[in-house]
């Protein structure tokens, strides 16, 4: 199984708040892991980071897909 | 500084690959985090998934935001 | 009317349940379509998939957009 | 293997474009198909969609995610 | 023409960045607009926003559809 | 305060509706901006859109990230 995505984590569920279309899932992630984010060349020149800079990485829950293997 | 997102995480930058128009940024996630997925009932009830389970979390790079505080 | 977006289906709309603030509209797909996956590099060698592959294509019921003409 | 998404098609690549960063796969969808839209109840009043109607479902291309099984 | 989206604004081309396989499209909003975001309940109580606020609006390029109608 | 975005609005909160799980927040914008899309070459080709052209700016409300500095 393999996913065309650069962000692929394990995590265990904590939480389930079901609503009457939509539903939230809180998850904990243990393990250390390996994120990605691609944006325009613009924006990677307006941030002026580096490596070994430590940045806040922010998604929308409605953008992250949960799978069960 | 609050961001309107469930998922909010501290990373450290690897890599920095640089394209024409787009570019792709590496990060180390070091510490446990909390996540967060928002999806339909249907999903949900498809996916039939409850607390405790071992869930693969996949997000796309393109919708993964890099904020430098 | 031209769309900057790969992915331009028509389809009937089957069902629609409603909620307080979101609304889910389930539609049917009948005649062939070409879709189109834009993914980095990186994923692309990790999927090692080439012209003549069978793959799946997941997309969240939030990035899809309905538009009447 | 279950996806919390409500769109899950399957398609054959037809077409591979290699960038420096990012690649495009164009993909064949043959059978019939059901998919799903989700969005807020005044989009759909604004709609003023209904059960019957044909309706264009428009996705960008980065936010269709490629699996092989 | 009627679209499933709470954000539609009126643009003017000032720019266009050709890649390789993507592009980036710049663009001056005159007028007034009005815009949305849909965020779960726990982000909104989060942000402890209220009527009047200011905030800052963010939303990456790649999901920024144009139409040309 | 850099965010790797390249659609960076200031809005005021005009409406707030509330669900279970979801809420939408309606906002006023009232100066000038400028915004960004980033799209396939293909897409591009096809809206054969160039510099001066108006076009329509469509975001789902799902995609919008709203911060309070």
């Amino acid at each position: 199984m393999k996913y065309g995505a650069r962000n692929q984590l394990t995590g265990k569920i904590t939480g389930i708040k079901k609503g009457d279309v939509m539903c939230q899932v809180t998850l904990n992630i243990d393990a250390p892991a390996i994120m990605n984010s691609v944006m325009t060349m613009e924006s990677l020149n307006d941030l002026a980071i580096k490596e070994g800079d430590s940045v806040k990485i922010v998604a929308k829950a409605v953008n992250v897909l949960l799978v069960k293997e």
